[in-house]
């Protein structure tokens, strides 16, 4: 009768899956590690999980993983059983989607199936609990997805349970409760882990006795048709034992079903609540093992977790919302100068480029478009020098500016450009200095600069050209590049000029002088006498980098006051409005192709005629100077030698004598 | 005795001199002049100014110029006297300072007593009411420079008093008064003039006559010691004349000091106060003519005016505070356009481009970079359509946006970019449509677009290429492009396109499909079978625009779906962060050039051959597409044929087959 019979459900087996726990920690070291480390390749990695069996009544049996699961040695938090897996994180939504997710089941179900009939998972019981992950990141948008899978092996047929999951405290008594709890410490002591996922029992009313798998032939050596096992069970469910115990009644069935008619299971469950420890909560339960011959076939495995919707199907997990938003902008940003490593440039050393402290001086249209460059390539320090406020005619040219900025006289552009890198990317380091460059042929006692304020100038710009790695000169006046160049020609820091006419531009280069000793700053190598020096170099071919020019090599007047006389149409420099973005962004590709030459500044130029060869870095040439013409579409790579009685680069001598001078002068007040 | 001999000063004449009253209009006409008619040239200018003898007691006498200077057939306003003068704008402040003030002063000096002379002053005395004003305008701050100068010749002694200043109801009767304004009526309504400089008068109890300096000898026949001369007399001081006496006194001199020995003035002046016309406070006074023998040479002359501080010296007058902000911001950047007619390119047709109505499809890096060089160039007419939304990634590379546009799943870009464009430059028209452009492969009943979404898609897409001049396609993927690009072929609407990879580019004009009919459209001129029909192209020798291959002339296989399927460093376009720029840029510079050379789309195809040929349009040359290589610095000009069997835009049947059965598809909903 169906009476008798009872609920069949409650005469089998049921197990509580896992749900998978993916900490924030999780994903945001799986991005770290795509990003830096994994890039293209989908290759399963190893990871590492942990489950529980102290949660409070309610929460699910979970198997979590966080930032640790890509460190295979790192340690399994206390009271936790380890449990290791295997990602399969993909390149594409697509690759995801159309994975195999029965054949991955099967090879980890196989892999559990062969430790079992080996004999290793007795030695090494963590072998039982593994799990998959299949994931894409989408880095973009911070969407992951993903699909968990504890593989779990299926007996032939279902198990009879022999007598139902009562509580430990029904089964025990107190001391036997306490004895358990003392053997079983005892035993992952002695062992060094911080749980024991699987053990043996035996007990009896004065003794609680628990032991490895691994000596279950000396354990159960007087038993005859009844066996404890114990398993570490993270679900909470007074009914049904967690899944780590399938694959272990898999093993028991297929070690010792031919001795043991039936075995007992103990769900060893282990909490502290206000205190006080207690295992008495456990639950304990006979089930009968199947008599069935295994063929040496792995069974059926099942496993895939369901998605929150309860179908078989992958989740998603939306991180962009709960991240704060400036290190979401600056992981994006991260994100998309790395994807430039994975591929196309595996060779280019984006830290050259990042690390990078750039100080432009000129803060008008090559400033902003040079600025807005150095950010796109991630470069984090950025300085502006700049004397002039914003007018109306700028915005529509400069980009760093708005109407707004224009009004009550105008900001100063220095620090309003600085404000606006803020806005555009909170990550950056942008500061503004609102000040003059000294200008040979500019009298300084004129009403608008004090003598005093023009040695204040000439003591700050030292200052900032010495704290930065590259000076930008993007000046709408031959003179006020000079004292920047000579100072930095002395200090041998890396200068990029750009000077537009009305449809042509000059970017270049200047030649950085050989350092007085060696190895006297980043952008000097500690060899700077390089390959060029052997080739005996032609007139205009390999030269290196301390024999090319600066910007005032190529003349022969003294910079004077250019903008004296002039009209309104020289005085404002009008250009065609793209030149200054085709100028702006060249220099900082001029500058990022010498930082990835092995020898900075010192490279040797590469010309017109090189564009037929194989380029000397990853990006390609690094010419001396790129000269555009607008009308024309083209560019030309001319280099010129330094002039050795250049007004701002010539002979150390003059170049210490001029900053000893100003030293004298401006430490003289 | 001191005291019998009266206050010297008392007894001679004196003069109010005139105070230039500069109004707003006039500086903002001297501005449209300086950018579009003037340019550089400083050759002198006829202006007009005038002035008035009803002033409210206080006022000074001032000589105003204001818009209508320029003008010299405007008519004067009503009860004004004209005066005529002569503008020297100089184009540097400079030669504004170096001016011979003394020079210039002789010259209109000269020219008064030449006329004097001749006697023409005495047919036209308004020549006697010279003035010169030498102006710079600096039109990037609004700063105007100025000096006023009203040319008085000297007698060569001072002038006597014999009879001190009175009010003329001293020394009139009321009737005799009333008779004078009559008779002064009279003599302007004959003449056909708002009023009279000069004029003669001749009184007794009875009657007043007054007459025209021209008909003096006829008029004074009976007169023997003395005459009466009247002036219109701007001076409001009792004791005083104003300037325009002091030439008229001259001519009076030189004319009549043999015949007479003293001259009585009358300072006419004429004010309605409360809606009743008075002369009564007009001044009377008698001086003694100087019985010198003049030399035929110019006497000495004064005249410049004193600036606000009373010294010799120019004055300023800054605008920039006072205007409009808005006003001044599109000014301003009219002002930078304009520049560049002035010298660089005098033939540059700037409306051409400023006019022209720019539809973006994309508005991301490509898209940032292509509106801001439209602004530049002074582009009023922006529309952008996309339908992404602003990811943290993008500010640094896509210079319309900044982090705040990022926050809460970030703002549609199509929307954010035009509310951009309007804080740069309040005078732009820009919009943004936040819409999909429907593309071949990509299912349209998918979860994110519905068929009905698509429909209104496709139809929205059609309005807007039809409402705009330029369509620019700055997508991310291939298969975007085409749709905008069939339709685009099918109106004849100028095409440019602009894709990256990611050291390369390419950007490109469309080839323009003859017309169906002549005069099709502003891009269609009226003969677009040109020259290069008649050459007999060679291969890819003078293709002429209507031959031109699109995007889609080289490829083979249709547009399918280019975003399934990719990974991460494929999906967003990994690029050398400066390359959008360079192409945003060079994609602006090419349209500007196709739309300056008279044949527009249709325009022969350049090539890197023609770049040492003469360039076809004032701004150079006007290739089919640029190919940027970064890596090498290199740009080539390669020049295409459109292909026969192309998927977008062969034959015109086909083309017509398509859009016939979109439009079936659209309105058959």
């Amino acid at each position: 009768m169906a009476a008798a019979m009872g609920d069949p459900a409650l005469c089998k087996l049921q197990f509580a899956p896992f749900s998978s726990a993916l900490d924030v920690g999780f994903w945001h070291e799986l991005t770290q590690k795509k990003l830096n480390e994994y890039r293209l390749d989908e290759a399963p990695k190893n990871i590492k999980g942990y489950y529980y069996n102290g949660d409070s009544a309610g929460l699910p049996a979970r198997l979590t993983l966080e930032f640790s699961a890509f460190d295979m040695s790192a340690p399994t938090p206390a009271r936790c059983c380890p449990a290791t897996g295997t990602l399969y994180n993909t390149n594409t939504l697509e690759a995801f989607k159309a994975a195999d997710k029965k054949l991955l089941l099967e090879q980890a179900a196989n892999e559990i199936w062969e430790s079992i009939k080996s004999g290793a998972a007795l030695d090494n019981p963590v072998l039982l609990n593994k799990f998959l992950l299949l994931t894409f990141a989408d880095l973009k948008k911070y969407h992951f997805y993903y699909w968990f899978c504890s593989p779990a092996l299926c007996l032939p047929e279902s198990i009879p349970l022999v007598q139902g999951p009562v509580g430990l405290d029904q089964r025990f008594s107190p001391k036997q409760i306490q004895d358990l709890e003392r053997a079983y410490d005892n035993l992952c002591q002695t062992e060094g882990v911080p749980a024991l996922p699987y053990f043996l029992i035996k007990y009896d009313e004065n003794t609680v006795l628990v032991s490895l798998l691994k000596h279950y032939s000396d354990f159960f050596q007087s038993q005859r048709t009844k066996v404890t096992i114990g398993v570490y069970d993270p679900c909470n469910l007074a009914q049904y034992p967690g899944w780590p115990l399938r694959n272990f009644l898999v093993l028991a069935a297929h070690r010792w079903s031919s001795s043991f008619q039936s075995v007992e299971v103990l769900c060893f469950r282990d909490r502290t609540l206000q205190g006080v420890r207690d295992i008495a909560h456990s639950i304990i339960f006979e089930v009968k093992l199947p008599e069935v011959a295994f063929s040496p076939d792995c069974p059926k495995a099942v496993g895939w977790e369901k998605n929150q919707k309860g179908g078989m199907g992958p989740r998603m997990v939306n991180l962009s919302e709960c991240m704060d938003p400036k290190r979401l902008a600056e992981s994006s940003v991260d994100l998309n100068l790395k994807l430039m490593c994975w591929r196309l440039v595996p060779t280019l050393d984006l830290d050259k480029v990042v690390s990078v402290k750039c100080l432009l001086l000129g803060a008008g249209t090559l400033g902003c478009n040079v600025a807005r460059t150095l950010m796109g390539w991630g470069v984090r320090h950025i300085t502006f020098v700049d004397n002039a406020k914003i007018s109306y005619s700028n915005p529509v040219r400069q980009p760093l500016y708005e109407f707004e900025d224009c009004l009550v006289g105008g900001k100063p552009k220095a620090l309003a450009a600085a404000d606006r890198l803020q806005k555009i990317f909170p990550g950056v380091n942008a500061r503004g200095f609102n000040m003059s460059i000294p200008m040979p042929g500019h009298p300084v006692n004129s009403s608008s600069i004090t003598l005093e304020q023009a040695r204040r100038d000439v003591e700050q710009l030292e200052q900032l050209i010495e704290s930065h790695d590259v000076v930008f000169l993007l000046m709408d006046t031959r003179e006020s590049r000079w004292l920047p160049a000579v100072i930095a020609a002395s200090k041998r820091k890396l200068v990029i000029n750009a000077a537009l006419g009305f449809d042509t531009f000059v970017v270049m280069r200047h030649g950085l002088k050989k350092p007085k000793q060696q190895g006297a700053g980043d952008l000097c190598p500690s060899n700077p006498v390089t390959s060029a020096d052997l080739l005996g170099s032609s007139l205009f071919a390999n030269i290196p980098g301390y024999k090319l020019g600066c910007y005032f090599c190529n003349d022969v007047v003294a910079p004077g006051d250019s903008t004296r006389d002039r009209t309104l149409d020289q005085q404002c420099t009008v250009s065609r409005p793209g030149l200054a973005m085709i100028a702006g962004a060249l220099a900082v590709e001029l500058m990022v192709s010498v930082l990835q030459h092995p020898e900075g500044g010192y490279a040797i130029a590469s010309s017109s005629d090189d564009r037929m060869n194989e380029p000397p870095t990853s990006l390609g040439l690094v010419p001396h100077q790129i000269r555009g013409f607008l009308s024309r579409f083209d560019n030309v790579l001319p280099v010129s030698l330094a002039f050795d009685k250049c007004t701002a680069c010539s002979s150390k001598i003059s170049i210490q004598f001029r900053i000893e001078q100003l030293h004298v002068t401006v430490t003289s007040l």
